[in-house]
């Protein structure tokens, strides 16, 4: 069965591998000819647009869109809405924002294309462990394309979810990912709490520990074990935390519903913060200390103004 | 190998039962003989007071507590101080303020007495999964007592950890469970933004997808998608949550160090939050919006005032 995969990334990739390990016969596409070469070097037949892409698919066609979100996303479903025909469909699986593809689920029907928001979380362990996948769209077209979700799994009767109509599969995601923000800073904080006082050996054999019986073992605790095993005092990195869109969209959400989510906003702050280097507001707050207490404060270096 | 066990409330009987089937030979011991009763009942053989528990026990003894942190913690150590001789050791499994484990691991070692304090993590599915164990106290006692750490354990190579001295134990237990705080107020806060959301149609559904294959897949989010599979809406539930103690020494620990930890804070603040009935802080700021502003305001039913 042929599908088309479009992105050739690390995910795209190894979803397209994923997907040929079971039997499907991916033809990939990517924007980057490195990306391509990269795809032929693991076995997987590329073409070089997409229409090319297009007329290597039976109809109805069947394509999987794992590229960036925003801009990317857009410029390839604006490109497929003119190159496929009516009885064909297209899944989004990056992390779009629940509303685009409610937006753009709408001018895929227009035009008689299907269209599904599929939010796919495994990160680059997919490829091994399968993928968690959350589905909007409708009942048909889900039914229609569960023989690809059931591959892309961790098995074939787990890890799937018609998670509503169009928007759903992506709104679960959002709030997915805004729940590992969360989850990810409660372990940054105790893991520091640990650090910070000498009483505790070695944190990294505390967390390892709990790895086993403890209230708190997940897979995010995992891969906190293995990288302080790896390092046990993160010296190398820089304390820079990076965000890519989805806690922000989920504080907006929280915002829209009137839906109290302080753990999931404080996490997202504690990621801007982390890349402040010069805060303002901490300069007003040393500022004010001066004002009425007449308390010290430090100056910049001259280099750093 | 017989070993006391002091405290026959849930954990204590599961511990002991736990112990029985490695080949230990538990002696169990409670202030309320109901809890007596009942660890008869599971097989467990047991004594009517302290004084005849360690009479039952061989030299050098050794007894497991497993009761309520504070006063009844207290109650058992300071007799056990009396009744004990040189050589002999206890365990402190509870839930301990670590600097109270420092002071008494001190007075125990005045009197030529050995003392661990361990946390342990795995509540009522620890007879089955086994216990998570955080150990302080001196290197030949934590080697003294590995054999019963081993059968306590998940297995015996994983799961329990040498933390450091004397409060080390406690401390871990207390940073674990300040974790576990976060990640439950996480998991809770993204459960409902599913649940607020008419586009998603089964909550618990999407929870159960998350099990498997996704970065949030948890001990934590097995039994929220477990409860939410028998009551989706949770209807039967009250919204006011508890909090033991730990969550609240973590933040002053936080304020000790000077090390920042707004999750864990903001997840003891919203269990602080959901016992409140009449919040005054509500009432002043509705009082204040209707003093600058003219905004109408809630009035409570007299019945309430």
């Amino acid at each position: 069965m042929r599908i088309g995969i479009v992105g050739l990334g690390r995910m795209g990739r190894q979803l397209a591998l994923r997907l040929h390990r079971a039997g499907f016969e991916p033809v990939g596409y990517d924007l980057d000819e490195t990306a391509r070469a990269g795809a032929r070097q693991d076995g997987l037949r590329t073409v070089g647009s997409l229409r090319e892409l297009a007329e290597s698919l039976e109809c109805p066609r069947r394509l999987w869109v794992m590229v960036p979100a925003g801009e990317p996303t857009d410029a390839v479903l604006r490109e497929l809405l003119e190159l496929l025909e009516p009885g064909d469909s297209v899944v989004d699986g990056g992390n779009s924002n629940y509303l685009d593809s409610m937006a753009r689920a709408e001018r895929f029907h227009e035009k008689g294309l299907g269209f599904l928001d599929v939010g796919t979380s495994g990160g680059v362990w997919g490829l091994e462990n399968g993928y968690c996948l959350m589905v909007g769209g409708s009942d048909s077209l889900f039914a229609a394309w569960s023989d690809v979700f059931q591959a892309l799994a961790p098995s074939p009767d787990a890890g799937w979810v018609h998670a509503g109509p169009n928007g759903a599969g992506h709104y679960a995601k959002m709030v997915h990912n805004a729940i590992e923000y969360g989850m990810m800073q409660a372990l940054a904080e105790g893991l520091e709490l640990l650090q910070a006082k000498p009483l505790v050996r070695d944190v990294g054999a505390v967390a390892e520990a709990w790895r086993h019986g403890s209230v708190v073992r997940s897979w995010l605790l995992d891969l906190a074990a293995k990288g302080l095993s790896e390092e046990p005092g993160l010296e190398t990195l820089a304390p820079h935390v990076s965000d890519s869109g989805e806690g922000r969209w989920a504080v907006e959400e929280s915002v829209r519903l009137g839906v109290p989510t302080p753990v999931i906003a404080t996490s997202l702050y504690a990621r801007f913060s982390s890349r402040q280097e010069n805060s303002f507001a901490a300069r007003v707050l040393a500022m004010l200390r001066r004002q009425f207490g007449g308390h010290a404060v430090q100056r910049r270096n001259e280099g750093q103004r």
